[in-house]
């Protein structure tokens, strides 16, 4: 991946030139083949259009481009039928492609690089990579979110400690819980579709740097490479790698969420938790403790904004402070998005999976929320709204009921009437109508909130969002 | 920064519980005040919107309202005139606001924070405060951009190397090579919208982390904030911080462009390059080597990347692996954030003053562009297009005549037609129409090449877009 | 802190030359006064060894050197007293004090800074100062050990869960778990140390880079400030930062094990585990919830880890691609390590107060150590050890032993003898030796194990170690 | 990798108990031999001295321990022929060698992991891979830094320009900049030294997290794999990961020295330095500009700390907030410190290639360094010293002619004694023995400056310590 002038056919012709040759260390620094070959489907797409439009334009024989245009679907397909001969002396998948295709068309394989350089090839095949998983990411977004708004919906009523300090503050329900994710996801989602319409434009055609002198139609190669339209700077379309480290970064607030769920997963898995039991699928167990359920695959997900942030934080640092136009140091972007790529995809697979097998222990989860004083802030509310006190009073009478309830070792729902009463007259029996954790989420009626109806009325929002 | 039910007015009532009381290690880690303080405009403008709603849904009085909004005015005008008594005792901005407001209307403060909570108030606050800094961020790109098309307008014609591995490969415009930021810089301007947009709906009302049972109105708050709407999950609300995020990780993507363009700088002001000079105000100097001028500015524009990736991998790192809803891990988004737009607008605002004050050799850049036999691609293109070759002889053919040149220790304009042809017959005196570097430049004319009058369409377009 | 040439008394001299002058913006970026500041003591301390050592040389006469002494004494006893009257304009430190001591003692101001530059100065400075974080560190970890050997020791005995994968694996002491700690923090102290060791080299002398024709006595400066020897490459001296790299690194690694044993207090506060109680002082409450205490000082630690990973990214890419020697871009050193160091320090005393302050529910560990068939390998060991089954029969049986006791839901103590040898008919009465808790951990007695006496002897060693 | 109690010969024992068994998507998550197998010979060994310390301790046989010490000899014959079937389904190297150990030896293998569990096992497995990467690197660093002594050697005298800010600022030696990465390169040794002789610990015996009622010889085990000692707590020995985190940390600080000798190359080799020329080893051409070479290596090198920075990024945010003991995120570490690993090996070769075969322009070099008024400041010295001006003063006079110099068009020792004097009278003839860059240099006596014979004393030392 170097500029457009570097041999085309096989860069044995360096040979000639170069005394030494290159040897193993640097064969093993500066060789792609070993990972770029995954652009395979991208370059051979990319060739054909090229090739088509050279042939629209007239720079290009019809006969020369259908030769062309069949011979890389020859190629195609032997490397999909897995017996391609990737050579690691022809360096990167675009001079592997071009050598075979030499081999089977002949002559007019050299012409295919017309007005054309690996600098705007390259740029070409990668966006087009990057742009799949963009809708790969999508797709497994939706997917989880599915399964999501399934948990959800199962559990829109269940009672469960509501968090913070992974203490208990207030009760919420399981569905409440559930969305919170989904309105997470659903952002991610947006993220992804945002950065690939900003990706959306074609670099082909930018050819080393300058663009060419041949007539070339760039509108037409964009089109057939489904962009939107082609880049307005050809330096700008060699040089810049943004579409990937937006890429990476979306992944890594993608991962990052899934890390919270993940670690929510484990919490609850343990035994002094077990407010979900993980299916047998996505944990590992022991022979000699068969009780046990190791959450592996939470486990695994929680880890894996590690690798996505580290792969953007490499990205970032080989990008900082080049120079334009194309500089070696750019081969170093891909690796880090296909692993980016593949580990964002498989955690989203493993999270669906996970979300979908799960056991939730409904009765764990209803005592946990029930316990801890949970529904004060429902005390202090109704003392507000209910008997007109000031917030402040509300909260110290609040205070002193709890911590009566708390040296009798009962909860609230369980001081009597009196108790109350003894604390502040203007309590009636109407506060225990509040106490509750059941009434406590059903009276969480402000728009977003736990209450029941308003969260089913999310998942119906949702369900016909994502379809 | 935690749930709601804690002490409202003044976090001194803890010391009736708490036996021993934070001492100076607790205050040092957990107040933070010290940076907060920045939220005062958000937080009291959220605080009276707040209120607002809270009388129109008939929560609070019209003359409690009118009191609080007033005493918050009143609160304002004292932080901005610099008379705020800020208390670290009182921990964070929003108990500082709320205590001085107790102290100037009295009783009605404490009605305030009905149906709120610290977690919402917060979440409202910071997500104010990053979406001006998005608006912020494309008010800089702009100017900006302004300044780089000025320069690409001078220079649109004028012809400078464009290089590849630093290395002299085919000669392009300055216009040219100015027009590429503006494109990577207007990436960065959509990718600020965008962040915008997505972060535009409004926690308030989340409460602490269910929602509230008073029959509170989101969507007009949400309004009056100029929020799209409220969020649809109160869990969510409190919890996330991705908008945080993306905010640092457009702001990283944009300040690894400007260390590109800082890079280029430093290079092209070298001893060795001459091709720019920096203006007095965006230098240091040397009080023996008058001659001498360190690009300062501009290396420390370089540098930026480095904190503003390290404010985003920070947070990444705090958010990793966090259960729901709101832990106090959460209060170290805001120095990361603050920090990085900071660095962000002050690079944006000295790339800005250093492009629109750089003096460009002219005479330089040509003569760089003309060695180095930059127009050999030009040549190879002729060969193709004018004299029928096919595209790899017309490379065999052009490595010859360039290594004619070479030996003889001219450029390729100075070899003789005979000289040429005696390489190959088709060669015709019309092929010196394409060796010189203003007939190389101005035959890129495929769409977004480097031909002026291509440049001068993008400028074009580009001036129309930021007005 | 650019070359030694610039002008040493006043920046404004810069005046008679720059027609513009710095403006807001240049200021902004390129002043570092706003937090250089913090290195008056190193600064002054440097330049008190340099002027006895201009003196010693014959460089300065003894006159000129002892009011320099004595000026910079006046000079640090201002700025002690918080009466120096800090300059912007002077952009850093080294101009402050150096303006201000000319203002004191005159012209011998001026022929301090003969063979010096502020490149060796501030690199100089710089190590004296990070040099003191290493010995910060070290006593910061020092004391924590001592907090948690404290704990460790009173619970030498007392048996928790150890798990893995949040799950119980197997019985483990309280102590043990603590010692865990202890070795981590104590490879950091090590880590520290080194760093020390090899950033005890002084860079004095230096000068702008390329050392100085000045009759210097570099060996008398590096013994003067504490060095181990000056360095040895004058280029290297000023343009390395990668002592300030190994500090954030091992700072790093320290807050990742901080942040490990915080996430651990914040799960066993929660009130499913109840393991342990944190402290009033390290803990915030809630008028109305009396009960609650939200770990926030747990939480804070957790989430430092975030701030010191990134101080050392942001550093890691603005060294990144730095040609020698000195470049502006190194100006952004100090302020990620101030705050890294801050940062640090601040979390091994709030941990060393919480662990100090720390309640131990030594019932919850020992019933949550209890179940589980938490001793299942230990049967499996037995059945291996006394009764000569093979490893993998021994797992077999123990399985089916678990599963009898799970379908029974007792424990397996609880199991009767006949009810085991109807499984094994080799297991005899002595098992129940090895099914309890106590006999279990009591068992652990290889080299480091979990048994009492094992940790025991590690507190010893380890108290010998720090004193 | 999990706790020690699950199967050991067969994964599929969990068939039995886990009804649906684990699908392709936990088999992608979960399974590590993709990577693992690279611990293949470390495993062995391990196994081998756990085997023999077994029957020496008499646990197990002597017949046992011989027959799995042979059959794991053949095991390690059959991977290193190639003829190894790795099994997916076996999920690790550890359990690929045990099963396979079982049908080469029969039942004794199953008594193999007596006293000993997964756990452990990786641990120590990983830890002797990791502490065979720091050998590496040292040798790595000691072949390279024997490059730039060569380098050093053959230029300690050849003039260039020491830059600041990429402006020329003095003249130094090439020898000495060669020397200043020698320094670097050499702490870089120091750092991997430190951090083997740190992680040199062996946690084989640790067991699960718990040590053994086994009465294994932990000293054994440690010495026969060359560790110095056992680790101290069993907890520690399989939960912590700070050695690979420190390993990182070492390769990125080296990585971003090469990054800087890198950058420099590649501006060296740049059509405007013309201070290097890269051999034909280490770059890549182009077919029609014969002259052109590009420094592909060195940027790629550049390159590599983006690599290696992100990989401690990654494993840093992986082992955040993880709780005691082994969790399986861990299983996270091995691929990123493999890839950091290999590519720092490669880098350091590359470079150390690069170095041995560069073309040096040494009258470049010079013609750089007399430009400029690179003498400025030997001229300011010499006023000071010679003719006794107090400091500000000979800047001030130095300052004027310079701008003298400047305006007549030429360099400071063109300047006659005439036109010095009138600036200043003191000034001698003597003066133009300070203004040459020879000279310059030669006056550079101050220990670790750039006069050659200082440099050569240098060479000598490092030649010394390096063998």
């Amino acid at each position: 991946m170097t500029d457009t002038a570097k041999s085309q056919a096989s860069n044995a012709m360096w040979g000639g030139r170069f005394a030494a040759g290159p040897d193993a260390i640097m064969q093993a620094i500066n060789a792609s083949i070993g990972f770029d070959q995954r652009l395979y489907a991208q370059d051979i797409r990319g060739s054909r259009a090229h090739a088509a439009m050279l042939a629209a334009t007239g720079i290009l024989t019809h006969n020369d481009a259908e030769a062309i245009g069949e011979g890389l679907l020859t190629v195609l397909s032997e490397i999909e039928r897995g017996d391609f001969p990737f050579s690691v002396a022809l360096e990167d998948i675009h001079m592997n492609v071009e050598a075979r295709l030499k081999e089977i068309i002949g002559e007019p394989a050299g012409r295919l690089h017309t007005a054309r350089s690996r600098n705007d090839q390259v740029a070409t095949d990668f966006r087009l990579w990057v742009r799949d998983q963009c809708d790969a990411a999508v797709s497994g977004l939706r997917a989880l979110i599915g399964a999501l708004l399934a948990q959800a919906e199962s559990g829109a009523g269940w009672v469960m400690p509501g968090f913070t300090h992974l203490q208990t503050a207030q009760p919420v329900t399981w569905g409440h819980h559930m969305m919170a994710y989904v309105e997470m996801l659903g952002r991610d989602m947006g993220r992804f579709a945002d950065a690939r319409a900003r990706m959306n434009e074609c670099p082909l055609g930018a050819a080393a740097l300058a663009g060419t002198s041949f007539p070339i139609d760039r509108h037409m190669t964009a089109e057939a490479l489904g962009f939107d339209r082609p880049m307005a700077n050809s330096l700008d379309a060699v040089s810049d790698r943004d579409f990937a480290l937006e890429f990476l970064a979306a992944s890594a607030i993608c991962a990052t969420h899934l890390s919270r769920l993940a670690e929510e997963l484990v919490i609850w898995s343990s035994a002094q938790f077990r407010f979900v039991a993980m299916s047998d699928k996505w944990s590992t167990g022991s022979s000699i403790m068969p009780q046990k359920r190791n959450p592996d695959a939470a486990e695994l997900i929680r880890a894996k904004i590690g690798r996505i942030l580290g792969a953007a934080v490499a990205l970032f640092t080989v990008m900082k402070g080049l120079p334009l136009a194309y500089s070696k140091d750019m081969q170093e972007d891909k690796e880090q998005v296909f692993d980016a790529a593949d580990t964002l995809m498989l955690a989203l697979a493993a999270m669906e999976g996970m979300i979908g097998d799960l056991t939730v222990n409904r009765d764990r989860l209803e005592a946990a929320a029930s316990s801890g004083f949970s529904t004060a802030t429902d005390l202090a509310d109704w003392l507000v709204r209910a008997a007109g006190l000031p917030f402040r009073d509300a909260h110290h009478v609040t205070g002193t009921l709890v911590a009566r309830a708390e040296a009798k070792g009962c909860d609230l729902p369980e001081l009597s009437l009196e108790e109350m009463q003894a604390v502040h007259p203007a309590i009636t029996s109407e506060v225990f109508g509040v106490l509750g954790v059941h009434n406590s989420v059903a009276s969480r009626q402000s728009y977003g909130g736990t209450a029941p109806d308003q969260v089913r009325a999310q998942i119906a929002r949702w369900k016909q969002r994502i379809g």
